[in-house]
């Protein structure tokens, strides 16, 4: 895995094919760089991953999918081509926990090397390859319709809070809850966006607002604690949100922090909308409750780029994510349509039903 | 203003006199330094309460009340010792507006002046310098009592959730929210604490974490956004935090973020305590509505120890405090005892009743 040089703060792509690579946008080093990593295996993938240089439930799903595409390429000419791949599955499983689109993405290049197994490993390696270029441009138009079908809450003049970042860098470009957004601005609404900075790893301070003012959004960052006391104000319209696993019943796992901003929306009368793509529903788990909650390294709470602001040997706890449950949540937002209230009836028939 | 020397983090005070100056501890360096600032003048209070060398409300009380005196000091051989001592008095009723403690020990402070003016500046001096030294004394005396109250609302074994910094070095000894853990603990008690980071100034991170590890009580550092996670796994048994002002009507101006943990402690049935002196309650504000709210610097959002994290030019909005309303507050708990579901005729007949 080496660097690319630092580039002018124009366009850009969270993940993107440059053959023989993968080259994925280091979210680590923004707003200030923009520096792509490029990945040849399945190994660097796993940890551009789980070091949070690519984050958000369906970019990680599209950097796995080309993590076992390299993998291919890089072992076709092995004689033991299928059991090698194995472990490039097993060790992009392993990079995280919670995000149910990794392991969803996982099983699409799966069972594009279980349709094509009978041929020479130099075929299969190019249609797991153009699966995972499938994916990713798929996942790009789905949140558009995604996107547009969220439009349609909001109404203009529309004071929208947000938290974490769910935006073009979570994904394969424009975004879930951002794309929602976005797709209100582009059919003329007016929305003005309050961005939770996102403690500890800050993604609303460093990656939402920076690619809402990239692209002309008003966006005003608050800390965390800050939404509840603008809700108190009538400073907020509308709460969305991405989410990295929907269960059956539909409870959401996001981002740490989104269960304390759905409950504060309850009580003020705001809609809570959650939006993110059929892949994050894992109709395999129940509840909430089973949900695995991945537990980060504790001292990302303790300081920022080298300062350190805790003091030595104090007791720290990481949750990454936690889990909002279903009643909180006013709407799920999906590429095939909204679902108001979900519940795991209405899930379950929305997941089956022919597109 | 000028600093003294680094000292070993051992024994400390958060404020202390040292003829001919007041020595304040300075906030800003901990929990790596232990640093007194030497304050001569009105002038140079009003500044370290502004820019919190010094915060927490009863300590920025104490704070006040010996910045009349260094002014006092200062001028008493004036002509126009009076109008001058006037400007003092402006100086640091300006330096922060939430806490109603600074206005409160400016208003002991002109007290004892109004009942001394016919003395010669000298004398006035020497009594306004007691008087100082006297509300010092008392505040580390109040929080002891608060603390006995308090103590008797904890279990051994509770798990206590605490927002900000309402401790020692918010006070003149001993705390209010961490008096309250505090004597729980001189009581036999086994507790430990969960610490709210409290962004963004920290207060959580450097200062409760660090004087609650100096006390040897069992403390765990958390971004303030897993507060509600926590909650909801059962892991909290009751919320202690203190207060800058408290309105007639029992609603509570804290630290930004405490409303947040208050609705939280509601939906799971988790008691939220307030722990603060009766020089916090201002029954001349009907409620909390009209507490007015320090809007502080945005900067402070943007990034910590001269590394910056937030994009450049992006709007900020940094409220200092927020209101929670009494009826989610499950005690009061002051020096003179605890004061159960707070409301205004409650609190009235409390503050009116004699000692």
């Amino acid at each position: 895995m080496n660097t690319l040089a630092s580039l002018p703060l124009s366009s850009w792509e969270t993940i993107r094919w440059r053959a023989p690579a993968l080259e994925i946008l280091d979210q680590r080093e923004l707003p200030h760089t923009l520096q792509y990593i490029r990945c040849l295996n399945a190994i660097e993938v796993a940890e551009a991953i789980r070091h949070m240089a690519i984050r958000g439930a369906p970019a990680i799903g599209c950097a796995a999918a080309f993590g076992v595409a390299l993998e291919a390429i890089r072992l076709q000419e092995q004689p033991n081509f299928f059991n090698l791949l194995e472990l490039g599955f097993t060790h992009l499983a392993k990079s995280r926990p919670t995000a149910v689109n990794l392991f969803w993405a996982l099983k699409q290049m799966r069972d594009c090397l279980d349709s094509h197994t009978l041929l020479p490993p130099f075929e299969i390696t190019a249609a797991l390859l153009k699966k995972a270029q499938d994916l990713l441009a798929s996942d790009l138009r789905l949140n558009h319709c995604l996107g547009d079908h969220g439009a349609t809450l909001l109404k203009t003049g529309a004071r929208v809070l947000t938290h974490c970042n769910a935006g073009a860098l979570a994904t394969a470009g424009h975004g879930t809850a951002l794309g929602v957004i976005r797709s209100a601005v582009n059919a003329g609404k007016k929305i003005s966006v309050y961005a939770d900075e996102t403690r500890p790893w800050l993604q609303g301070a460093r990656l939402t607002s920076w690619e809402l003012q990239q692209s002309a959004i008003p966006v005003t960052l608050i800390v965390d604690s800050a939404a509840g006391y603008l809700m108190s104000l009538g400073q907020i319209d509308a709460v969305i949100v991405g989410a990295d696993r929907i269960s059956a019943n539909a409870d959401v796992a996001n981002k740490i922090g989104t269960y304390t901003v759905a409950v504060l929306a309850r009580r003020h009368g705001i809609p809570f909308y959650v939006a993110a793509p059929l892949s994050t529903i894992d109709l395999t788990i129940a509840s909430g409750r089973e949900i695995p909650i991945e537990q980060r390294n504790g001292e990302e709470l303790t300081g920022y780029g080298g300062i350190r602001w805790a003091p030595e040997g104090i007791n720290l706890l990481n949750p990454a994510f936690d889990v909002t449950p279903a009643e909180l949540v006013s709407a799920l937002i999906t590429e095939r349509g909204v679902i108001h209230s979900p519940n795991e009836k209405k899930l379950r028939a929305f997941v089956m039903k022919p597109d």
